[in-house]
């Protein structure tokens, strides 16, 4: 059966009201979710250790009765090493050579941020220092959904900023480790990995317990339990960003082959059936060339039912009136992945203001950015690259202010503040700068 | 009646404990207020207009029955500028001096923010784009607790950033409005001034109605109710922090004059009852000294009251060890304003991680900097200075990543990026990266 994907034209009457329908998406809060998260989070706080353990043998299974412990969910690094060792070659060498380009693209991101200095004529001297957080924890998901490439995106930023010790937490469901994840943890620089998960772990992790040390902020993503838990502690920590479902954005001038075009689309839909994948596109030929492929490809795919749901639902073949309308379309969309595959694409990328990640030209499929291009895969979805950045080096260190005013500098900007206080009211910041004129 | 303030000496066994207690500050949720800033938000983002210009007329008490319509919030830019051209002169230089000085800081942030692109040996480009924010809204608080400065410190870091359209809210109760705070509006680059405020202002500036544009971001300070709308638009839109009660923190090597350091704790202090003042000092004698100045110089200031009950409930003078172990116990605070009032401070601002602003020398004061240093006086509070940065250009600038794979790129990265999708079962991952080898 062909696959019904949405057709839009940006030349009909109702074109964005259309396109508003298809992009809307808002995340249903849970009232049933949000109950049990703070009640676990409140448990792991007054008990700490105890409740964690408890919460762990119950909900990941934990076989043999559960631990006795929580020494039992420590992975030694002994064993992180063996599970490098022991995965296939090809797939080390992969990891190796991801973490190596991962690494190298962050070390650019660090060197951006320096932190500055500057000495005014009466010696009064301003600037901005640059630190790393002291500990960061990394929420890794386990079972179906546990990506090694995750480990190493969301890890590497971290390590290369400098943070002292980066936690990371994995639930092990019914106790069976995925050893590619403990292999990628064993070359991301990862300080300690815990085999616990859900919202004990952000407790855990916010809040600190007998043998967790508190950490600063938590990133990674995670199930319905894991976010409602992240935004409640939010402001105890920091954390990453809540994300949406995944969603790519291809502009083509009609020049790449179509069925690259409709497999991009796939590496999107295939994540989850609420995943987003849309062509914009001037050339309704082409565009017909892409849903033959779609329909051509589909059947061979592993998860062509996902894949299905994925395009049906929330997919769209958009024809516009020409590439610069495109980038206008996409600048309102935001996307969190954008491919631009076309000739000279530079001239439209130029036009580009909004998108977690640009992928120009036909040879950047999304998928190698996914792995190993070097740029995070943590990127701002739902339209919020309107005003946030792909997970990077910056979210693992915070600027402080300098301020050192000299004796001269004192008596100039002492009038100056003194002014303004007494105009808003505050008479002991007045008093307090008149305090040092001479 | 000499004040009762908190003295605790770090030698003590309970020191750990008793600071803990003295810093311990958890922001309570008022359920009345989270429902009906729900139904506020709810009401605006389906009335639009409508809604906003009836909760502005009742909770604002606009008089003579309230505005007609939403035009009369708008503040012409000719009304701004009368308001410049009649507050006092002194105040109004003041004003510019203090405005060019966040200026030039502020422009300093954003040179050192610029992206970056690198070409690999294969051809293969690399990058970072850094955009500004498109449209910000600024909250500015109403009535007694309208601080010009407060416009400034955020409407010109948004306009070095570059955003296109700043639209700055301000309530106006009972049609009262302040003309400092015109004023400073009229100078910090500000696109549009609506006198509205509440959740209803937050909620026509993350929703949009017929007259007011959707922005991408919100911030400034504001009541419960304002605090309590952010946090639900966030995601819609991304905001600043949600700011608790301010804090200083001074670390003084005895050498200062005392009157000084007990003025610039009362500069902290004078903001709020729950504000928190708290000096380490390793010379019990010159505590003595400061806590002589206090009880000598609180009965004089006009904001005694809240002084007094701020110092009492809040405040503590800690006796140290020795200025290194101040320095210890300065990270772990993670102090909004730290102060290190000493003869050659830059030694132990080396030692310092953790602090939104550092103010050196005795110099110094922290009301300097609130006014007219130049650095942004919006700043972590409550310990979140451990993992976030005074408000700044880079609050309205976000990145983009850059992927412009080659066709040689492509056939190296793609058999690593097949590799690890295939370990992932994500196929179609695969097959996109396979489909552009040779």
């Amino acid at each position: 059966m062909p696959i019904q994907i949405t057709k839009l034209d940006s030349t009909q009457a109702d074109f964005k009201k259309s396109l508003d329908a298809l992009l809307a998406f808002e995340a249903s809060t849970d009232e049933a979710i949000e109950r049990a998260v703070a009640g676990i989070l409140a448990d792991v706080k007054a008990r700490g250790d105890a409740a964690v353990l408890e919460y762990t043998n119950r909900f990941d299974r934990i076989p043999n009765g559960g631990a006795a412990s929580m020494a039992a969910f420590d992975i030694p690094e002994a064993e992180l090493q063996a599970a490098l060792a022991a995965i296939p070659e090809a797939q080390r060498n992969a990891l190796h050579i991801a973490a190596q380009r991962i690494r190298v693209f962050h070390e650019r991101q660090k060197q951006e941020l320096n932190g500055f200095t500057y000495t005014e004529a009466d010696g009064t001297v301003l600037g901005q220092k640059v630190t790393p957080l002291d500990r960061v924890g990394i929420y890794v998901p386990g079972g179906k959904a546990a990506y090694p490439s995750s480990v190493l995106m969301n890890a590497i930023p971290a390590h290369v900023a400098g943070v002292g010790e980066i936690t990371m937490v994995v639930p092990t469901p019914d106790g069976v480790k995925n050893q590619m994840v403990l292999a990628a943890a064993a070359i991301a620089g990862v300080t300690r990995v815990i085999t616990i998960g859900g919202a004990q772990a952000v407790a855990a992790l916010a809040h600190g317990t007998e043998t967790i040390q508190p950490v600063d902020k938590i990133v990674g993503p995670g199930n319905a339990y894991v976010a409602a838990a992240k935004r409640r502690v939010f402001g105890i920590v920091g954390i990453d960003m809540i994300a949406g479902p995944s969603e790519i954005l291809i502009i083509c001038d009609g020049t790449t082959d179509p069925d690259w075009v409709a497999m991009d689309l796939f590496s999107q839909a295939e994540h989850d059936e609420l995943a987003q994948a849309i062509l914009l596109c001037p050339d309704a030929d082409y565009i017909a060339k892409v849903e033959a492929s779609i329909n051509k490809l589909l059947p061979a795919m592993p998860r062509a039912e996902t894949i299905r749901t994925s395009l049906t639902d929330r997919g769209a073949l958009v024809k516009v009136r020409d590439m610069a309308e495109a980038c206008a379309i996409a600048n309102s969309i935001a996307a969190e992945h954008l491919e631009i595959s076309a000739e000279n694409p530079q001239q439209w990328a130029d036009q580009i203001r909004h998108a977690g990640a640009m992928f120009l030209g036909r040879f950047s499929s999304e998928s190698l950015g996914d792995y190993c291009c070097g740029p995070n895969h943590v990127l701002p979805t739902s339209r919020t690259a309107r005003f946030s950045s792909p997970l990077g080096v910056y979210d693992f260190q915070k600027r402080s202010s300098i301020i050192h005013v000299s004796e001269a500098g004192a008596q100039t900007l002492g009038k100056v503040a003194a002014e303004l206080a007494y105009g808003e009211g505050l008479q002991a910041h007045a008093r307090s700068a008149e305090l040092r004129l001479k």
